[in-house]
């Protein structure tokens, strides 16, 4: 795959919870690279309240992972 | 998005673990910005036990993060 | 919301233990503030296996936490 | 409720294994005391894998504390 | 129980995977020590794979407390 | 099982990233070594997003772990 992840370091924490996402979409991504069957299966879950949960709660570990690697921007 | 996160550091725990749970919403947001297909799908599990402890647990991976950048209050 | 979170510190493992578990519920709290509909939606799971396990999962991960917060009661 | 955890040290990794057990079952046990629904509920369970691996689960993050709290008997 | 845990050290990276699969399974058998129960819930979920990847994350979890006690094998 | 990790070490938070997802892998074919139930268990799955999403949570775990065996790339 084409480079895409050079940094776990960011200016703030909202920049920090921003790469979360992009990391967990990445999980994603890499278990099923075929964008047309991602949008087709994501789609039934548009509305569906345990998915957005637990979409919320991969960010959550990928967020600790990124905090950890900016000092929890302390300074 | 606008700037909704500028730092992790809180007064106290109780602020702290109200910051967990904005950082949980916000990773459902993030997924789904429609706020009106977020509240439609939210309302079918309004009273859904396990639902619930499935957002407690996001929350306590948030906490988790949360009190590690205060140290945990200790000071 | 009142005050209900003034310390992570606890005397006793045990103390901790209870603490993680007051977190664990105002987590569910916080995500229905209304009484009625969970004690309505959390009868159907009283006997539920899963449901008790997850709880206890949740308990966990607000465990750890304190538990960091103590120091683990080393001393 | 009656004392039960007074120490998170234990003299050897598998006892630590063994109270991160106790730990993972007073999480179900505080949130249904009443033992005669605790045990209709698990009968249902018994062969099923997937609530076999949950059990796991929550024995792992307990076991991660316990570990941490004996600096992985290291020494 | 008999001994089968005396330490968390590993030789090797893949050694210490492999006793996180060791904790993973030993975690199930203390939840249902009845190995014929164990055996015929099992076969369900042979080409489950949701199952599969729960299995997988309990290995991580367990994984990372190994990794943790081998000070990730980086000397 | 022939060897396939020798160190957790790597060059790049991105190569660390595919480590997470290889560890990942190699959890489920610990539990699954049949490739080709695993391929057809698969299959089912593959525009599932809540599968995915639980495929994105256990490469987020790896990714930790990964992540502190590295010191975050801090250096």
């Amino acid at each position: 795959m084409e480079q895409w992840l050079t940094t776990l370091k960011t200016e703030t924490p909202q920049a920090g919870f921003e790469l979360a996402i992009k990391l967990s979409r990445m999980g994603v991504k890499y278990t099923q690279p075929d964008m047309e069957k991602l949008k087709k299966g994501r789609a039934d879950y548009d509305e569906n309240a345990p998915f957005l949960i637990q979409a919320s709660s991969v960010i959550a570990q990928n967020f600790n992972t990124v905090a950890q690697a900016n000092d929890f921007w302390k300074k």
